[in-house]
């Protein structure tokens, strides 16, 4: 496998340029000031560009969590203990987690995947059982060598691309489970960025001073341990977790057949930015939902030179970002469609 | 009229501090980290304390178009025409408007309310004729005296008392239509809070340099031509206009009955400004929707002392804004009303 694997995949061809002058124009001729709708219109133009359409709408919105363990969690980086990871799947399952309500409440498609959660679980119908080979029960722990072995990386990644190649609609929102996860998407972003472990690690689920000291200090170990993983994939694989990975080849899959993805807090930027790392084209698909409370958010969103739609202090994780701003997107496109313009409502333009 | 007219309305009483700790500790036992879902969590108390309820939930919500025009329109204040209120009325009931799509979206009721529009307009079943005896089209021009008498001042607030206690549900959506009303917005911010009119006098709906200091001039005048009028009740009469006055009608009755208010822009806020200058209390009921781009709103928020939950460079009024934050709040209830707990999922608490 590893010899015919694609470190990427073909992204549709768009003429952006072309398409962006038109889906202005039309925004342009809506009955309100020129560019009176802000950051509505930006995300019109995106979803336009993304899609591949000047006539943007949202199909069957995909909400995917993506879980997994992390050998890191035995060093007591993370305020909670690592069987929430299996205990939380369940919630999911039951419908009472926050993403649980809130899909719910947006009529987005709640799907789990088991990227290699300690347990095992009975079939589920919104569970999809994506479990590494060697990787069953988590990621051995990268303070003392790598996470994944590149074999196990790659095939997380092949997950995630089979995973969204087989889901239905236009549009993938991504959420993630794994206690310790934010333990990996900061060694992430420490090693693709470049910025100190102070920048890149937080409090994750709620660590307190000390909690925070020694979580920083494991991971600095995690950064000797693996100090050869310098480029994307390896990186991937040495720090980061099969839940990354699994979304690293779903965010690829979904640009690669035209979807728009919404991205949720930390975790989810790693996934976004280690794809994006491989190839930059896949930030056009993505819509970044909030800017994480997660201490790191904010410098990474900066890094990719994006900006979040919302900022409500949010630091949960789940996909529960992502689902809030979902409606943000159905705006666009809807002020887009249905909006009338001067001429059709017969209201008067600017004095010259 | 005069003699009898209540300057404010009696606010339900609220044991705030129990309540709050009830629903504080409900939030606390869902399964997520204490506070990980930031503002959504003060917003669901702030429902549940303005609804008088531990279980907040919002039914049958009204987004109202309050629409007036503007003596001081003939001054050149805006970049647009005045005849384009009578025109974006009309656009309002033909259901072409970005208000008209938002409220579509999210099943909000959608009522124009006639506080003094230029224009006879046929009946209709979304429209609300609230015309004021001697102000049938529209306000006075403030530069050369007041805009509207005491009189008709205090009829515009009543109008708008009873608007609102005809309508059902339990949440009004504030939104209003006028040319020339950041003009009044700004007179009112500047009287009421004794800020510079450079902060706050902005571009409206696309001033360019030139306009923004001729406005700016224009402003002095009225401020200068109406210097008596310090009171909040007489700022608003004289620099106000009908739409914002029967706004301020409408923030009392909805807080008075025990109403969520979701304010919009910088218009809508002056409103909120004034009926909270006369009555602190109101502000608990008013969630703020977004942050405008429009000059002297982010101030204003300030000296209310509010934060707005979207900020999305939006600069368009029609209550627009509040229409996008609308699913927030229902997010909100969401949460509290649906999510598991640590008990009832099974889910283990933190690492002591």
């Amino acid at each position: 496998m590893d010899s015919d694997f694609e470190t990427t995949l073909t992204l549709p061809a768009v003429d952006h340029v072309a398409r962006r002058q038109r889906v202005q124009a039309a925004l342009d001729a809506k009955t309100k000031p020129l560019g009176a709708l802000g950051r509505l219109e930006s995300l019109a133009l995106q979803l336009a560009v993304a899609l591949g359409t000047d006539h943007p709408g949202l199909h069957a919105p995909q909400l995917v969590v993506f879980a997994a363990d992390h050998g890191i969690a035995a060093r007591g980086v993370s305020a909670y203990p690592a069987e929430v990871t299996r205990q939380m799947v369940l919630n999911f399952l039951a419908g009472g987690a926050a993403v649980s309500a809130l899909a719910r409440q947006h009529g987005l498609v709640l799907t789990v995947a088991d990227c290699g959660v300690a347990a095992e679980f009975e079939p589920h119908p919104m569970l999809v059982p994506l479990k590494v080979p060697g990787a069953e029960r988590g990621t051995a722990d990268a303070s003392g060598g790598p996470a994944m072995s590149d074999m196990q990386c790659r095939t997380a990644i092949l997950h995630g691309r089979r995973l969204v190649a087989a889901l239905p609609g236009n549009v993938l929102l991504l959420g993630e489970m794994g206690i310790a996860n934010t333990s990996a998407a900061a060694l992430l972003m420490a090693r693709l960025t470049g910025e100190p472990l102070e920048v890149c690690t937080g409090r994750g689920t709620g660590l307190d001073d000390a909690g925070l000291a020694a979580k920083r200090a494991v991971l600095a170990e995690a950064l000797v341990a693996n100090a050869q993983a310098t480029q994307p994939l390896q990186a991937l694989a040495a720090l980061g977790g099969l839940e990354i990975a699994t979304m690293v080849g779903a965010v690829q899959q979904a640009a690669a057949s035209g979807r728009v993805i919404v991205v949720d807090g930390f975790i989810t930027t790693a996934a976004v930015a280690v794809a994006a790392a491989l190839q930059p084209a896949v930030l056009g698909h993505c819509i970044f939902a909030h800017r994480s409370q997660e201490t790191g958010h904010s410098r990474w969103l900066k890094h990719l030179d994006v900006r979040a739609l919302l900022d409500l202090d949010l630091r949960l994780g789940e996909g529960s970002g992502a689902a809030l701003a979902w409606p943000l997107l159905e705006s666009a496109c809807r002020v887009l469609a249905e909006m009338a313009t001067f001429a059709s409502a017969g209201v008067s333009q600017r004095t010259p």
